[in-house]
């Protein structure tokens, strides 16, 4: 029987295991891209590996998150970064330069490659046929260290596409109907491999849209064939030698199947607070809006931009829309410069931000108090704007652009008939803001502001855990909740003892006091615990403030790896109804843990509080027990050296 | 004899006093502005006054401080800016349409007019012949409801510009050497009015680059005449009809004179940490540096961007330099994203930010750690780029452009010949990003966010003022030292109670604290007491702490007038020397307060700790005692309505 794309991929990857669903295999990482959020923590960890020069082909240190700068912290970082990629061999994308997805897309991504990203939506180069999974910062300088990256071999999805879109009908639609089914936690544990006749209409750009935010399904990662579309991308490009063929054969076989009739969709939007919620836009509104946000790595291409400047052109924003849009790379943003695109949007009233994550992160542009806000970005999580009770919705940017110009959400289909817009035979190349690594890396001095602080490590797991529940929440909680993003707290990424203050802000602010004062405990959480980013900070802190362990009924893929990465067991109620049988501060007792997860063994808990037992297991392979035992990622492979 | 221009302006808008240096006068006032920083503050004022509709001319309310947008404060209080402009007849300029001098310079300045604004470099006007005056808040709201405003008529010194300016000596160096001659404090008291035949060089944003800056000198004002350059710059913006020639009488006396041959200035830098630091650039260099910004009300018109892309055309950012450019107005923007210069900017490596005031006001962009930052803008006081150690040099566009490519500060006379960049005969008139008033004011309903506290008000000066020595500092302490703007704390504008937190952050932050403690009491200064910044919160946040009196050697003007209007009393030491018998935490006593103050008498100030006394005098006219003595400008304006 023939094989899958994914499967394909894999195979000429793997260096241990066997492509067996549910089992655990080792590939080979040809890239890696880090961004400056997740980058200094990962950097340091490289670092604390003493290896000279990364062994991967290619290592990007991307800055696009950090670029507010309201304090000293933000360019100190990007300057120990540009040191450290001067000096590592690694390449450097300046601030200014775009959106790292955006960027790798265009100048970097390579059909048919392995990349391992310390972002989520590192899937996005899914849209170029590379296989792309976002990780926590460890894994990725596990990776630049040559080591192969590790995971529970997933189920293949082929989503077919069939059928050609409908007029108004976007990828963003396509990706918000694949939520829509699937719902946030559909994709865990599972590869969506995306074929059909349709997308033979799907630039590679629009493709790209569609895997980024297949990262909300949960999915490990999307990917696309690479084909003619593939090709006339990289040609344009001028990348035409880095294009191999890459289809599944005839005869591959696929765990499941998803079916959309592309011709059938229509404008939809995901409503706050899930990327999930989704319903047809005409069914939503009238709904009066107060900002709309046309950029992120989701929607900020040149196809994006040039389609929202015709649908501008020659009209104004709403008085009551504040519309901002932040172009996805330097390469979009001088095109759209150049050709005039840039001076309708101007003249439209758009205020434009820099090339960079910004609102999407919460870096920027929150929305006023209880406001209504449209975005084309990928996550609608609550609070992640800046304002805690703002409301925002997903969209297309051609639903945006409508939008603004209405000041209420709008399908697009009202405006008529939609532009027509196609990619340019030849993109404008200029990678002088890339630097490549020092020619005498030796010669390089590492330079580190006040803001890096040294790498808290955790303790082995101990014979015994005993402690408090210091928190007790519901299902799908995500990284943002767990961790913020957002302009006060990303910039202390690489200072873990100043951020571990904003841990559980927006569910418990006294969240940290607790911790400490307790000296660390336990946490209890639902559903699909860890959804969202791979920001590794959301184990790193709850580890740094002594959580030995979350109970929870089940978790998100990234973090699931973070917390074992970082030495807290990750472990789930045998049974989910004991969820209701575990209360806020109950005492939780666990003993002979290291020699229970080593045999495979369900862990018996006791509520020493209620006086009352219940099992929870772990779900871990060999290696990862022996990771979680030593105390995470870096002592595992410190005493394998 | 025969009039100044100054005379000439304020006696066609006299309402009380004469033109005699020293004396107050009350003079009419056409035109005010504020921006959202200051804004809130003054429309909250305006409206406890219970007056339906300005009474001015115009009245402009700007959006350009508080863009960044890091919570729900800054577009909770542009909903409220914007609702208040179309209720009380004020026009609204949206956030993304540029600094609010710029834009009034394009649109809305007016010759012979008077302008009056709650932003310090409101003063940029007089470089079309408006007399233009920054002022707090407060006396803002007072104009806009039809009250006259009151200053001690300034000395006009005669500011001789002769020659004609040397290759790449600019209008940023004359102003720099101006201020080199006269020093932060030397303008206090003065109207600075320039003439000469040298004035013919200088294109209408050209002067208002040295009026704009005029304000580091503490002048009351700058102004240059009206003149044929006046009418091309007004004809090119489709206003030639608000045109009036204006120039001094022939024979027009002025109080003082200096002269500077433009033929004999270089390109200079103001180090750190005062504008009148000024040295030539060729002197102060090499000094490696790492961020360079472009922008500002002070530099960042079409001509100066212009420049600075013609110098950057085919080159690249050096690679250890971060650039950022924030043009000044949408009009700048569309312009050089319509003829291709955006486009070299941006491929130069620029990092293109909002129209706004951006990292001027350490909104944004803050230097790494003790970095080097060279910036076109007009303050470099200590700690206001938002990194505290950052060190500042402020210089031309055109010395920032070329100390980016090389990474060095940079004497731009080694390009070679300058770039020659005209004015256009037509600029791009496009004012849909400013809102008219309302058809029906009385359906616009307010919208009023979190953010938005009540108002302080203080109470009557008592009979005998008891109190603490809170806090002793040394000559030239500025408001940012004393309210510090920045990411952090700007958005805090219309919430006193929170905003008190920060004062005087960057000298001692236990100030508050203290304060509160002690139940308030008195400051002891220096020199120039309250330099920079028009903001009202230097006053308004120490009177809500409780302080009575800043008992100082000299006040900077605006900040003298803004503790008046808000009930602190002002006090110079009649012997400086008696500021050293003070010492932070000595109990001061003064008796008899508001009647010693109504005679005009000194008064005595007995430091009990010491056991000893010394003098100080108030120098308020009859109406600043009244003033004064009601608790502020609002109590004494409602008691006389």
């Amino acid at each position: 029987m023939g094989q899958n794309l994914t499967q394909k991929i894999l195979a000429g990857h793997l260096v241990s295991g066997s492509l067996e669903p549910g089992t655990e295999i080792a590939v080979r990482v040809d890239q890696t891209l880090t961004q400056d959020a997740t980058g200094t923590m990962a950097y340091l960890q490289f670092e604390a590996m003493h290896i000279p020069r990364v062994k991967t082909e290619l290592s990007v240190s991307y800055i696009d998150h950090n670029t507010l700068q309201t304090g000293f912290e933000n360019a100190d970082d990007h300057r120990f970064l540009q040191t450290m990629a001067a000096r590592y061999g690694i390449y450097y994308s300046r601030a200014g330069n775009g959106i790292c997805h955006q960027v790798h897309l265009e100048r970097f991504g390579v059909p048919g490659k392995t990349l391992l990203g310390s972002d989520s939506h590192t899937p996005t180069a899914g849209g170029l046929g590379m296989l792309a999974i976002g990780v926590g910062g460890l894994n990725v300088a596990v990776a630049m260290g040559g080591g192969p990256f590790y995971l529970i071999m997933p189920k293949v999805v082929h989503i077919r596409l069939h059928g050609r879109p409908a007029p108004w009908t976007t990828a963003k639609d396509i990706i918000l109907e694949v939520l829509r089914r699937l719902s946030v936690k559909g994709g865990v544990g599972k590869i969506l491999e995306y074929g059909g006749e349709g997308i033979k209409y799907l630039t590679v750009p629009e493709r790209a849209t569609i895997t980024n935010m297949g990262a909300e399904t949960g999915a490990t990662t999307s990917i696309f064939p690479s084909d003619e579309v593939t090709l006339a991308f990289l040609r344009a490009q001028g990348r035409e030698d880095a294009w191999v063929e890459l289809r599944p054969d005839p005869d591959a076989a696929y765990d499941e199947t998803l079916d959309i009739d592309l011709g059938a969709l229509e404008p939809l939007v995901a409503c706050p607070h899930s990327p999930d919620n989704v319903k047809p836009v005409r069914e939503v509104g009238p709904l009066a809006v107060d900002q709309v946000v046309i950029g992120s790595c989701t929607n900020s291409s040149y196809l994006d931009l040039m389609k929202v400047a015709a649908i501008l052109k020659g009209k104004v924003v709403h008085p009551d829309v504040s519309l901002v849009i932040a172009p996805g790379s330097r390469q979009v943003l001088a095109m759209l410069a150049q050709n005039g695109a840039l001076a309708d949007l101007v003249a439209a009233g758009a205020r434009i931000l820099e090339c960079a994550c910004g609102p999407c992160i919460g870096m920027g542009q929150a929305p006023p108090s209880g406001g209504i806000s449209v975005r084309t970005i990928n996550r609608n999580f609550k609070g992640r704007s800046g304002t805690a009770d703002g409301q925002v919705y997903l969209v297309s940017p051609e639903t945006a652009a409508a939008t603004a110009l209405t000041g209420r959400l709008t399908d697009p289909r009202e405006l008529g008939d939609p532009p027509v817009v196609a990619l340019p035979e030849k993109f404008p190349v200029d990678d002088r803001m890339i630097l490549p690594p020092a020619a005498d890396p030796a010669a390089v001095e590492i330079r580190r502001g006040p803001n890096i602080k040294p790498l808290p490590v955790a303790e082995p797991v101990p014979e015994n855990i005993r402690g408090r529940v210091l928190l007790r929440v519901g299902d799908n909680i995500t990284t943002d909740h767990i961790m913020p993003a957002g302009a006060k707290v990303l910039p202390l990424r690489s200072n873990i003892p100043a951020m571990a203050e904003y841990a559980f802000a927006a569910v418990d602010p006294s969240f940290p006091a607790r911790a400490r004062e307790a000296g660390g405990g336990i946490i209890v959480g639902g559903e699909n615990y860890g959804q969202g980013s791979s920001r590794e900070h959301a184990a790193l802190v709850p580890m740094y403030l002594g959580v030995k362990a979350v109970l929870a009924k089940s978790f998100a893929r990234i973090h699931r790896d973070n917390l074992i990465n970082f030495g807290i067991l990750p472990l789930t109620f045998v049974d989910p109804a004991d969820y209701d049988r575990v209360g806020q501060d109950d005492v939780l007792e666990m003993e002979h843990v290291p020699e229970t997860l080593q045999r495979g063994a369900e862990l018996v808990v006791k509520n020493v509080t209620r006086n009352a037992t219940f099992k929870v297991r772990a779900q871990m392979t060999p290696r990862q027990v022996r990771i979680v035992l030593a105390g995470g990622l870096l002592n595992y492979t410190r005493g394998n050296n």
